[in-house]
Parts: C-alpha cells; structure tokens; sequence
C-alpha cells in the first residue's frame, strides 16, 4: 500500500449505547490525519478513511477508548485486533 | 506531592451505560502504575489509587476514551480537565 493512497478501514466496534458510539466518534474526530469516518451503533461499526494514517494506529486509537474491537480489515481485507 | 505517596486521583466522567464504564474500568486496568480504582455509573466516577502515576497521565487516559471528563480532583483538591 502506498501511504498516499486513500484507504478504508473498518472495524467491529463492541457499542451497546450513544453514549458508547459517541465515545468512538470523538476519539476519531481528533485523529488527525482521518479524512472521514461512520460510526454505526445499528451496525456495531466504525469505518475510518485516511491517506496518512496506517490501520495499527487507528486501531490502537481505537482500542484505547476500553471499548472490544473484535474484528478489524484494511481496504477488505481482514486485519489482526 | 511525593511521587512514593498514594494518590487519589477522582473524575467526574459522563457515562451513560454498563459499556461506558466498562470501558473506562478496561483502560485503568490495563494503566501500569494504578494501585486500584472504582468507576461507578451511578456516580458518574473514576476514582484511581497511584503511587506512582501523576495527576495528568491518568487523566488523559481517560480522555483517551472519548467520554467527557467533567472535572478531577488529586488529594482532594480540585484540577483542570
């Protein structure tokens, strides 16, 4: 992957309330370097678009707000948690 | 304040459900340094136990989390967020 391509990163977000889904919201928002991002509480998802950052550290950011990633994928394709 | 005292460290934190503290009570497990801690939902609190952690290390682990932090306090005595 070149790191000046966009790409798509995709998560599955443990989420049981707004309160929960909002938490990952604002964590991402923050993230610099995120071009875009959906966080479903319905879908029990977080999708992240960047072109500078890699999928370890959103992942990592991720994982700091306590809340069970359990499963992640990069452009498609399925990625460690 | 000596780093070799146990410090008390409280958090107002705004959590809406079991996920949202369970969160929080996954980071400060998970923080090397806490000596014990308490999130408590009815109260909408984070109170954590160090000897060797400072004030705003904890406090920015729970920040990590997206969840507002409201106001702290460290030995009692109130501090910013």
């Amino acid at each position: 992957m070149s790191s000046t391509e966009d790409h798509t990163y995709k998560f599955n977000v443990k989420m049981t309330c707004g309160g929960c889904s909002g938490a990952v919201e604002r964590v991402l928002k923050k993230l610099e370097g995120v071009s875009s991002y959906e966080v479903s509480l319905e879908k029990q998802s977080a999708e992240v678009h960047s072109s500078t950052l890699d999928y370890e550290t959103v992942l990592q950011k991720i994982k700091n707000t306590g809340k069970a990633v359990l499963s992640g994928e990069a452009d498609g394709v399925g990625m460690g948690v």
